[in-house]
């Protein structure tokens, strides 16, 4: 059974509060997701909600109920809220439904095998949690295996990244490691990073062979010169405009989607066709 | 000459914090630009700051140098300021050397000819500000017209539309307009609306004839239906994952680049050639 919970000061209420903030998020090892499709995605995937908020509506849709079974199943606290309250514990004003806690999970990169997914997106030095939620998203839809994080970057535990990520969080790999462990790593792959400026190949000249990892730069300064050079293929997207980059989680999808059509066009699958 | 300002209490000062929201961008008829870089690319194409803050390395810089001459010499009013005043103003930590407030222009569609540009992206009730900045960002790269704001859409020239359009904002149009004012001028091009599920085309398969105009729907709902209909191809970008979605700004730029590439192929131009 959900337990009613309508004040602010109740101690699950605040710790769920306390995850917007990176320090309440490592006291805790916890971290918040909202919205009842993305925790009903969580719950599918496997995840166990160690606590979880449902208005009244969503305690009584199929999604909800299940949550909860899950949550309480597993030993989590499972509360109905009003909206008012599950809006302040988002920080949100529509807050669809539903919030949960997870646990942070291990993000050694030695639980990652290269040869697992055909293709992988990396990102060095990635400061701004939207960037990072989006190249999650993007992965789940291009179905890349997941997003490693190289060096020190923003932290993908953040309410903004995991909302940006749209549920991905939770069927993609999110690994951090430093350089060298992450070039260890990619040796069993061909290493393509996106680099703007001389020297570089054109991004659609490059034949990409399963598996391909996707380094792309920190979102200010781009790839280190050392870092461009280890790659077994520098490569750029050619652009038009005065400005000359882009947004770092478009230039993956760019890069994703590249990968993924010539695939597609090595092995056209019906669906894809025109009808 | 620079004035010299330091105190909070400026009334420049104070008009250009007050940009920060839609009432006093609206009172003011300006927007805030932040950054030297971005300053001097605003006045490089034409548009003379009403109001321009540098500190004291950007006023000796040369891109801080003309920025301030065209200033002065339209009669804006040009200030040197310490950087932690910046950093007030454009609510930021590290500003990059200069903020300046532009005139609001008009964003009549009648004002767009569908013929200037090979392509258009256009967006229907777009809600996210900095997916709108990131978008024109992306139409700057590709060579795109500009951005249409189909019906109401967030504000264009909102703080953080504007610092992820990188610039964009300067050398794009941007225009807003109804949807019967937009159909009618578009009816001049090709439209393609981006659009999940059935009844579509893979984004592929389809030979993009100049002008291309590429309509995209709201970050939660998508195109609505008779805004699909009424479009000449409606296609999609194949998902693998279980969120069958991309961030609207992620999708803009797999289209648009899917535009480029087939004029690139085309008609090769020698530097897109691999090395």
């Amino acid at each position: 059974m959900l337990k009613p919970v309508t004040s602010f000061a109740n101690p699950t209420i605040k710790r769920l509060r306390s995850l917007h903030d990176k320090k309440g998020r490592r006291a805790e090892g916890l971290f918040l997701a909202e919205g009842l499709r993305v925790v009903a995605e969580a719950v599918a995937a496997g995840w166990a909600p160690r606590a979880l908020l449902l208005t009244a509506d969503a305690a009584v849709h199929p999604l909800g109920r299940s949550a909860a079974r899950m949550c309480l199943e597993t030993g989590g606290e499972a509360l109905e809220v009003p909206r008012e309250l599950l809006a302040k514990v988002c920080a949100k004003d529509n807050p669809a439904g539903a919030a949960a806690a997870f646990a942070i999970p291990d993000t050694s990169l030695t639980r990652v095998d290269v040869r697992s997914s055909p293709v992988w997106i990396a990102a060095e030095k990635l400061k701004d949690p939207g960037n990072l939620g989006t190249m999650l998203r993007t992965a789940d839809a291009t179905g890349a295996g997941g997003l490693i994080l190289v060096d020190q970057s923003c932290d993908p535990w953040s309410v903004e990244a995991v909302r940006a990520s749209m549920g991905a969080v939770f069927t993609r790999a999110v690994a951090q490691a430093g350089w060298d462990e992450f070039r260890r790593w990619a040796s069993g792959a061909q290493l393509v990073g996106a680099v703007v400026g001389a020297d570089t190949i054109d991004y659609q000249a490059v034949r990409y062979a399963a598996p391909t990892v996707l380094l792309m730069g920190n979102e200010q300064s781009g790839l280190p010169g050392a870092y461009a050079a280890a790659c077994d293929e520098r490569v750029t997207i050619p652009m038009a405009g005065k400005a000359d980059s882009l947004n770092v989680a478009v230039a993956a999808a760019v890069l994703l989607y590249e990968v993924v059509n010539q695939r597609r066009r090595a092995d056209p699958p019906d669906r894809h066709q025109p009808s």
